[in-house]
């Protein structure tokens, strides 16, 4: 388990990064997983993952090769930071 | 711990309805997921998590009160099967 800077922690075996996003309303949560959404289509990649409530977010990346993670996830996990940013 | 009828399992203390919903392909994942959205603000009553990846959707309902599963909560989890059958 490692605790980056980013907030997404790497665990499992094979591993994922995961990430717990925290809102203060429902409007929020629902605009971030709509943009969420949207990236996903226009990456073509998909969180293995997400889990919400009305107030949260939690999401999981698998590594795309089965494998090992890389530049590609972490990558995707950037881009759904700067999602999380414009949704506050 | 308890298996009707309509697939929702009671489970949990305080209790809660719990169900798996399974898709063929993302793109019916996503308007499952649209739809129940709308219902949702709709219908001013949220689950209290929902948890999906590419083809399924697992769903928990907790109490409106925070005690007891009612007739609210049973109309609700009727009117999520609704929509995922408009899905198929």
């Amino acid at each position: 388990m490692d605790e980056s800077s980013t907030g997404w922690r790497e665990q499992g075996k094979p591993p994922t990064l995961f990430k717990r996003f925290g809102f203060g309303s429902y409007g929020q949560t629902r605009a971030f997983l709509d943009a969420l959404a949207a990236l996903s289509e226009q990456a073509g990649q998909h969180p293995q993952n997400i889990n919400f409530g009305t107030t949260y977010v939690n999401i999981t990346l698998d590594a795309i090769d089965g494998k090992v993670l890389g530049a590609a996830e972490h990558a995707f996990a950037a881009r759904i930071d700067a999602l999380a940013q414009g949704s506050d």
